[in-house]
């Protein structure tokens, strides 16, 4: 198989090459001085330019229709896999079109910035309008006369469908109302944190937590950045949090949240390193992971319990008991903004942002009437109006960048993280016990086994029907919060 | 001229590769996680095979073939007199050796550093075998049957040829001998500074004495690393700088001699930015403006009058005063590290190296008896024995990563730096009374004319007589050593 082992060699410098790329993205987040600006810009452009002659080399035609996967071990196939996907996506695509696209989001992004930092979306308009053009071309040459959406969802979240999602919504959408109308009506409402949490005092902690989670150090490090993120697979994978002296909170759970992106990384079996299997598989199993970290594991009633005891030492006396500290980790707040909300509510943003979009990608919505639809919708699921629009359909970057089809994986990584937490229980003795100790190690270890070694082995409802030993449903997750959240509001 | 523009453009991605790789030599060695080195090492490996294809590209010696570089600017001839003799000299080394050379170094590098922490010498043998092995294949393939180490040399020196530095080096050595004797056994002896120096202070005077050399924070930063460096060019240039709790002299003059190099890349004209022009030209013409910041400029008998100040100032009492402290700052002492060497004997350790390598590369040499010839050279020029390994063959960084010709380029900037400064003394007013205010930015200003700003423009040694008026020459860095050093000894 000379074919293909020149072909995993050619890809291993690809992926090394797409490693580096990545690195200069994280140095450009916590290290880059500001006036470096323009130069990285070319940089990355050239390293892009690098990365794209390397995806549509013709050699890479020549080994494909060399290469007989049936002659190959599990291993081989699913590189195989993943090689030929991308493959026929980047021949489908016309190189005027890829590359209008990387000039106009590059662009776009930008104008988003601008705009949201404005709260002027009329600005953005034009430019979105550019953007979406492009992916619908884009859409298009890669459906082949099927769905133009699930043809862009496939490079998030292969196998998935607009039609799969949006039953696993409609399933979703009555009882996380519900359960939404009823926390919030409740008689017994959780009081917020009160106090002041210094910022390198949160930086220890979050240290500490990245460690508690089965974060490795040695293959990676903690910075400050705007926007918390997790960078890079195999030995090097590195996360960044953010501090807010008055809410500790989104330093602890963004620190874990990326903790969870980052382990998933670090835990790849490594003879899988610099090859196609050598990443997460997908992006809803990767929030999947994300998510179990964060939630079902660090917002969990035994681990707030240890927290609770390990902010005192630190910070002092919270003013509060375990049980309502608990409840104040987990409080349902009013709010704009998806990456802030609570695990009920969290859903419901997403959802309006998977109907918009897709009906922009199919046609039917006008990027000049993206803006009032987004509030009439908004108001409608929430109950408020937005108030400007940055708190509206300019707060998050995704579209800007041509991101469309990204939204509803993290909706699905919760839906994993649900089934993945129910066969938790039933397989990891001692889990309440462990929390509440502090101790994460047996059920990140189960995660590690079950999901995280695979890498991109398995397609990624397989990884988690494996792991689980039932197909992935709504029904785990909206158990797991009603059970969670009837307790904590009373219900 | 659409062949110069397509040369150039292809040329300004090639260029901004480099500084990708570059950063990824600062990234390993001020961020990397420890346990990511394999994992780099391929990342290095690709970018250099990335880097490699490019300098060899077909297309580059077509449109070299139809340039004529007549026809171009004074700019044009000289970005043509640069990519031509690359061209030249990279059409001869075979990708797979470029490739493992990468792969090498990277690797060598950290295996040099554990057995310097060891001071284990036999544990890095094997390693530098191999970096030498391999330095010798490249230093064949471009010697075309001539001197592998003058091959090797034009990498750092263009034009440079180590007969032409062996004749600058006998020049010096009888004078710089019989000076560092003389002051070695005069009878008036300048105090060590006593004290304990807090590390972050000497970080906070670190960055204020950077910007006092007009180092540009901008487009640069500080960092701690195991040896001083400066990386970078254009709009991105940063430096690193160490700490020693008892000897603050150490990281004072390792920040102004990096503040130097990196100056230079700062200040080189802004058109030439991501051209062959927009770097330093040679690493003599580079180390001549950080040994006149951190030597003439900084170690002078004005700017030591204003350190005083400011470091009782942040310190406290230092126990001498101004005249005491300016010998103190310059005073020769007994020692085994080149970077921590007096002004006078600085030299004499390079010689040491200058002449080892030669024979190393010329295979005269075995790896294998390395350390016994560095340890019986150093008893002769020194007068005793060297007592480890990391005082002895370890100390320095350059073998590891195949640095062979580095490091006479450290006394040719010296030389040169000793022409530049007779020039400015002549031209820059009131140089001495800037110095005592702890104002450089005269004497700064006068080296980003003269030099910093043309970059490559100018070939080394055309540069340095262009900015001096007069052929470089050993002389006048003689006449100002014998005169400082007189006057401090009061020989």
């Amino acid at each position: 198989m000379q074919a293909y082992e020149e072909l995993m060699a050619f890809q291993r410098q690809t992926e090394a090459l797409g490693q580096v790329a990545g690195r200069l993205g994280w140095d450009q987040e916590t290290q880059m001085p500001q006036g470096a600006a323009p130069q990285r810009a070319e940089e990355m452009g050239a390293m892009e330019a690098v990365l794209h002659a390397r995806r549509t080399d013709p050699r890479l035609g020549e080994w494909l229709a060399a290469i007989d996967d049936d002659a190959l071990d599990a291993v081989g196939r699913a590189n195989m896999r993943i090689l030929r996907r991308d493959h026929a996506r980047h021949v489908k695509v016309p190189a005027d079109l890829a590359t209008a696209l990387a000039r106009t989001t590059s662009t776009a992004q930008r104008a988003w910035a601008e705009a949201r930092a404005a709260d002027d979306f009329a600005a953005f308009r034009p430019v979105l309008e550019e953007v979406v053009k492009l992916k619908r071309e884009e859409a298009a040459a890669l459906a082949d006369g099927g769905d133009l959406y699930d043809a862009l969802l496939q490079d998030y979240e292969p196998g998935a469908s607009g039609a799969g999602l949006q039953a696993m919504f409609d399933a979703m959408r009555p009882r996380l109302v519900a359960l939404r109308d009823a926390c919030m009506g409740a008689a017994h409402q959780p009081a917020p944190l009160a106090g002041s949490f210094p910022a390198q005092t949160q930086m220890k902690l979050a240290r500490e937590l990245a460690r508690r989670f089965g974060y490795d150090f040695r293959h990676g490090r903690i910075d400050k950045a705007v926007h918390p993120f997790s960078s890079g697979s195999g030995l090097d994978v590195r996360i960044t949090t953010r501090t807010s002296e008055e809410d500790p909170f989104n330093c602890i759970y963004s620190t874990i949240h990326e903790a969870g992106h980052a382990c998933y990384e670090q835990h790849i079996a490594r003879e899988y390193l610099l090859t196609p299997l050598g990443r997460g598989v997908s992006m809803g199993v990767h929030e999947s992971q994300s998510r179990i970290y964060e939630n079902q594991l660090g917002r969990s009633r035994g681990f707030t319990a240890w927290l609770h005891g390990r902010m005192e030492e630190i910070f002092g006396p919270l003013g509060m008991d375990r049980d309502a500290f608990f409840a104040t980790v987990n409080r349902l707040q009013k709010g704009y903004i998806r990456t802030e909300a609570d695990e009920v509510q969290y859903n419901l943003h997403v959802m309006l942002r998977f109907d918009l979009e897709r009906q922009v990608i199919s046609g039917t919505l006008a990027v000049g009437d993206l803006e009032e639809a987004w509030n009439a919708r908004f108001e409608a699921d929430f109950g408020y109006p937005v108030d400007k629009a940055s708190n509206g359909c300019l707060q998050d970057v995704h579209w800007s960048v041509g991101l469309f089809g990204y939204f509803p994986t993290y909706s699905l990584g919760n839906v994993f993280s649900g089934c993945l937490f129910k066969a938790m229980q039933g397989e990891v003795e001692k889990l309440d016990e462990d929390l509440r100790a502090g101790d994460t190690s047996r059920a990140t270890a189960w995660l590690a086994e079950k999901v995280q070694r695979h890498g991109g082995l398995y397609e990624p409802a397989e990884v988690i029907e494996r792991a689980c030993g039932f197909a992935p449903d709504v029904e785990p997750l909206l158990e797991y919060l009603e059970s969670k959240f009837g307790d904590i509001y009373r219900l």
